[in-house]
C-alpha cells in the first residue's frame, strides 16, 4: 500500500532518508541460481555517483554496496537480496537554515501536508539519494535478465537534450557517450555543450535535459494488457525518477502531427519497415528496439534568489547554497537504464508464471 | 500478477473482449454509505459512446451499464461493485478477412506471440472497447471523491491539439467544450477542426490528438513516495489508454529548455505564483492544479493501403475496412478523465488508511 | 486491498450478495490455450448446491454458471475470466423479521460495526451464497493443474467427523463417498450418520463437521517461504470458508504430544517413511500426499429459540426460520476442494514465474 | 509474488538467512508522527531470545536491533522502517556435516526441490532465526495499535499445553506467566512441566506445545470479506510460524461435537452471553475477547539417531547435534504476539482506509 515497492514478480522494496545512517533496498523474486557479478552493481552505482566531472555536484559518496542476504558462494539462494549503502557524507549542519522554510521546487511543502513533517536536511526520502538503491537493483535486473534470456538484452540510455542544446542522430555513437561527461552520444556535441554547461554554472542557474532509453534483442509479447502494459509501466518507472516530467515511447508527442501511425511489416531482413511504436504496441513488445524520452526539469537548487513562505506563512526570500547538479538530468542516465532493466525482468518473470518458458526472440 | 486490475485501495478489475458476451467490470474498496448516482455513470459512458457524431464511428453501442452488486437502496455497501456492459453489436464477420494477418499498428502480432492467439475480431482486449469498463469505474471514483472530500474536486479533460490544428490557450473556455462534438475548448478553433477532420476522413487517413487534463480543488499531500508518486501513477493510468505514446505533467518536455524548474511560493492571494509543476512536487500534490497532457497517436485502422504479413509470414498487402474514428484522440477525452478520477481516489484512500483523516484544502 | 480477492499469480475477484441480482468472479492469471472443460465446471457446482438430498438444505438453485470472457473456441485466451451465477430463488420477504436484530452466530453485528449497515436478507457477501463462486474458479484452478504436470494431482475431501460421529479410518473408500450424501468415505459409518443427523433435523438442531483433505500427485517444492508458506496459505484459505473455526496440517493438533516430530526418510519404494508432516514441511511440500483437516461449527440458523438484541439495543427472543442446513459441514467439502486447487495452481504459477519450468514429481 | 512480505496495508518485508551477515526487515505503511519507544522493541526480542534458561537452546544471540531508516528524533516519519539484526554467533562449521543429508523435519529436502540449493548451515530462510524479525516488526505494530486507538489493545499469549501436561484454566494469571521460563499461566503447573520437560531433554527427545493467544480491547468490525477475514489472515500469520502445524479460533476444532454454535447476544453488563466464535464471527471482529490456540510439533533436530538420504539418495544414520530447544514452542510465545500485533494493526489500516475514522470500542 505504501509507496516504496517497484514490481510484482521482482519486487523492488527501498528504504532510507539522504541524511539517515544508510539507504538500502530488498529484492526479492530473484531466480536461485544466478551467478551474480557484485562488482558489476558496483560500477553502476559509480556511473550514478556524485563528484565524478565538474558538472556535477561535488558531494563525496563513496556509494560502496553492502549485500547482506541472498546470496551464497556468488550464486543468488531465491531468498531476497538485502543491501544496504551508507550515509557518509551526510553534512546536516548546512541544511539548517532551511528548517523553517519550504525550498521552492521541492517536496517538503507537499510532504508537510502530507506527513505534519519534512526533511529539511536534503530531503529524506525525497531525494534523489535514493535513487542509488535503484542503480544497484537495476544491476540485478540486468543480471536476471541476460541469465534468462539466451540473447542479451541491451539497455543503454544517453542525454539527448541539454537545455536549449540538441545532439544530431546522425552522429549516434554508443562509444562516445562514455568518454565524456554528459553521457551524450555526439561527439560533435560534447564541446559546445561543455561551454554551455560551465556558463550556467557560472550564472548560478540550471537546465533540464532529455534523455533517450533504447533496449536491444528484447523478446516480443513481453507486457501484460491491459493497465499494466509495458508503456504503461515504463511511463510509471520513469516518471518515478526526481524530476522527471514526461515520458514518450517512440515517436511520443510528435505522432500527433504524423501522417501515419502504424508500422508496416516485411518479411525480409526486417520484421518491421520502421519502428514509430518504440517496439511496443497495445502493450506488448514487438521485438524492435524498445525506444523511450524521459524530460527532467531545471535542478530546483540553485543560487538564485527565490520568494518562498516558512511554516507560519510568512513570505521570505532565499537562495539555496549547498552541492548542487546544475543539471540533474546528467546523472538520471543509469537511474533510468535501472529502472528500464527492472521493468523489463519483472515482466518476463510474470509472463514466465502465466505463459511457461520464455519465448523466441524476433530474428 | 496479470495485468487485468488498477490500483490498491480502490481496485478494479476489467474484464470481457470486445467481441465477446459482455465486457465489464469488479471496483472493490469503495467506501460504504455513497449515495450512488447512477445516472451519473450512464452519463460518462453516453459521453465515451460511439456514434455520437460523424467525426467517430458510427459503431452503435448502446453502453447501458448493469449494476450487478455492491449497492442496495442507492447507497453502496463496501462490498465489490460488479457491472456489466452487454456487447449488442459486435459484427465479427466484418473482420474475417483479417483472420490470418497482423493487421499494422494493432495489437495482434504482439498477442500472437504472448499467447499463441490474437483476437483478431476487432482486437479483443486490446480493443478501445475496453474503455468503457474504465468510464464507468471512473464514474464511481468521482463520486467517491466527491462524498469524502468538503470541496468536491474538479477533473475535466479537453482536445488541445488535433493533427496539426492547435487551440489558442487565451480562448479557453470550459463550457464551449460541450458544445461540439472535439471536446474542444477554443470556439474560434471549432470550425477549423471540422474541415480539417472532414477533409481527413475522405482522404481515408486519421490524425493524433493531444488531451490537456486539468483538476481543480485537490488537496495537499495526495501520493507516495517514491514509486508511487502521484504523477508516476498518473504517468501509467494514461499511458495505459490505448493509442497513447506520450504524458507529461505541468510544462512537460517544455520545462527541458526553460530558465527556472521551481514554482515562487506567496502568502497573500495566491500560495504559489505559478505553477510549472503542473500541482505535483516530489510526486505530492501541492493543493495546485494539477495538469497533464497525453498524445494519442493516428487511428491505426484507416483506409490506407499497407504492408503487412501473414501468420505463415508472406507479405500481403492490406486495407483495414470497418468502423473507425478518424481520430481516436477525441473519445479518449472521457477515458483520460477516468482514470485521473480512479488515480486520485485509489490516493485519497491509501493516505487515509496511513494518515488518518483526510486533510484541509489549500486555500 | 478490500479482501474479496484471493490469489496472487491466479487471482479470483469474487462478488455478489446471496439476494442480490447474481453472483459471480473473476479469475486472472489462467494460462493461454488450456482446452477448458466447462461442463466439468458445472457438475463442480451441482456437487455443492442444496437441495441435493434431505440432509441439506432445500433452497433451490439452479446455479448455471455463465461464462462471460476469457474462453474462446473452448481455449482460454489468457485474459480474464469473468462468470456470473444468478440468484434464481432469493426469497428475501422470509427475512424481514430480522430486519433489525441481530442473528447470532452470524455476521450482522460485526458488519454493522464496520459498514453501519448489514445485510438482513440472508447475510449478503457473509452468506455461504458466495462460496459457488470458489467451487467454480476451484474447477478452473484444478484444469490449469492438470494441464500443466504432467501427472494429474488429486484433490479430494470427505468428512471424518459429523457432530459426535467419526469414522473408521481402516474402511476408507473414496468410491464410498460419492455414493452417500455426506461424502463419507466409511460405508459403515452411512447408516449411523442418516439416524443421526435425521434426529438432530428433528429436534431443530444442528451439529458441526470435520473435513479432511487429501491430496495426491503433487511436485515436491511448492511453496514460499517464509510468510507465503504453503501451509500458511493452506490455513487461510479454508479458515476464509463459513463457519470454519480450525485447520490443521498433517498429524495437526495430536502432534503436541507425539513422541517425535520427524518423518524418517528412505529411498527404496517410499522417499519418507512416515507422514506426520502431512506433505509439507518448512512450507514446502514433499511430494508426499498432503493432508489437512479443518472443523466446521454447526450451523448457527436452527429453530432453537434464542437470546439476541435489536439495532436498538433491546433484548429480544428470536428462532431463526428458513431453509437450512443442519450441518454445513457437509456441502463445504467440495468448497475445501476447490480452495485447494485455488491455492495449489496460484503456487505453482508463482513458482514458474521465479524459478523457471515446473519440476519433476517425486517418484 | 515471492512469500517474504506480510501485510498489505502495513507492510513487513523480511530478509536474511540464519548463518548470512544479518537478518532485518523493512515495514512500510507506519503512519507517521508515532512516538516509537525503542526499547519496548528491545525487549520483545529479549523475550524470542535463545538462552534465557536451561530450557530453551543456549545459542548466544545479543539480537540488538539497530534502526537504519524511518525515524527522526524519536518519531516515525511515515517512510519506511528499516532495521537489521546481526548475526552474532553464527557457528557454521558445526554443521558441516549435514551438508550432503536432507535433515528429517528440517526444509532441506524441499528447498533443495525448489532451489536446487539448501542451507545446510541451519536451515537459511527456513530456520527460527527469521522469527526475530517478527518480534521486532510485531513490538512496532503493538505501539501503531495503541496510538491509534483509544484503548490499548492488550495481545497476550500463553503455553497451554507442554507435551503431554496441560494448565488448569481456573488457576489461569497473567502474572504467573513472566515468572516461569515456558510463559505458562498457570503456577501450580510450573514445577511439574520443569520435571517433565528436564526428563525430556536427559533423553535426548522433544515435544510440542499448545499456545493460547487472547486479545482484549479490540473493536467490533476489524477484518475483511470474503477472503481476509481476521480469522483467515491470524490462521495464515500463525500457521506461517516454524514448527505450527495446527490453529484454531475460539472453542475451534471442539465445536464440532458442541450442542450449539453460536453465542447469545444481550444488552446489560455483557454484550454477548458466550464467547464460542473468540471473538470472530464471519471474518469480522465482534468486540469480544480473540481467542486463538496453536499446535507446535516436537522439534525435529533431537539427539535421537534417524534415518534419511543424502543428495545422491543413499540411506545414512544421523542424529542431529547442536543448540536445540526441546520445545521450540516455548519461544514461539512472543512470535504468536507478533503476528496477531501484526495482522490487527494492518486490517486496523486497512479499515480506516475503506471507511474512514477508526471504530468506537464495544463498551
Amino acid at each position: 500500500m505504501p509507496g516504496n515497492q517497484f514490481g510484482q514478480a521482482l519486487v523492488l522494496t527501498s528504504w532510507g532518508e539522504s541524511h539517515g545512517t544508510a539507504i538500502g533496498g530488498v529484492l526479492d523474486g530473484i531466480p536461485p541460481g544466478i551467478q551474480l557479478n557484485t562488482s558489476l552493481i558496483q560500477q553502476a552505482l559509480n556511473r550514478r555517483r556524485p563528484g565524478q566531472s565538474i558538472h556535477v555536484t561535488p558531494r563525496l559518496e563513496s556509494d560502496e554496496i553492502e549485500i547482506l542476504s541472498g546470496l551464497y558462494d556468488g550464486k543468488t539462494l531465491g531468498t531476497p537480496l538485502s543491501f544496504m549503502i551508507k550515509n557518509s557524507n551526510h553534512d546536516s549542519a548546512a541544511y539548517d537554515s532551511y528548517k523553517n522554510i519550504f525550498r521552492p521546487g521541492h517536496a517538503d511543502y507537499g510532504y508537510w501536508k502530507k506527513y505534519q513533517h519534512y526533511d529539511h536536511r536534503g530531503g529524506g526520502r525525497a531525494s534523489a539519494r535514493e535513487t542509488a538503491v535503484r542503480v544497484a537493483a537495476g544491476a540485478i535486473a540486468q543480471q536476471v535478465l541476460t541469465t534468462i534470456l539466451d540473447v542479451a538484452p541491451l539497455v543503454r540510455a544517453a542525454l539527448v537534450q541539454l537545455g536549449t542544446c540538441t545532439i544530431s542522430y546522425d552522429h549516434w555513437d554508443w562509444q562516445e557517450r562514455e568518454k565524456n561527461p554528459f553521457f551524450c552520444p555526439d561527439a560533435q556535441a560534447v564541446p559546445v555543450w561543455e561551454t554551455y554547461l560551465t556558463k550556467v554554472k557560472d550564472q548560478g542557474r540550471s537546465v533540464g535535459a532529455i534523455i533517450e532509453v533504447c533496449v536491444q534483442n528484447i523478446p516480443a509479447g513481453l507486457g501484460e494488457p491491459v493497465y499494466d502494459k509495458l508503456d504503461a509501466d515504463l511511463a510509471k518507472a520513469l516518471m518515478s525518477i526526481n524530476a522527471v516530467k514526461g515520458v514518450e515511447i517512440g515517436d511520443g508527442f510528435a505522432c500527433v502531427s504524423a501522417s501515419q501511425g502504424y508500422d508496416e511489416m516485411g518479411n525480409d531482413d526486417e520484421l518491421f519497415l520502421s519502428n514509430r511504436a518504440g517496439g511496443i504496441i497495445g502493450g506488448i513488445s514487438t521485438g524492435q528496439d524498445i525506444i523511450c524520452r524521459l524530460a527532467l526539469k531545471p535542478t530546483s537548487s540553485t543560487r538564485q534568489p527565490r520568494q518562498t513562505i516558512t511554516k507560519d506563512g510568512h513570505v521570505v526570500t532565499t537562495e539555496i547554497h549547498g552541492r548542487h547538479d546544475p543539471c540533474v538530468g546528467i546523472r538520471a542516465v543509469p537511474i533510468a537504464e535501472a529502472m528500464v532493466n527492472l521493468v523489463l525482468a519483472d515482466h518476463l518473470l510474470r509472463w514466465r508464471g502465466q505463459c511457461g518458458e520464455y519465448p523466441i526472440l524476433v530474428k
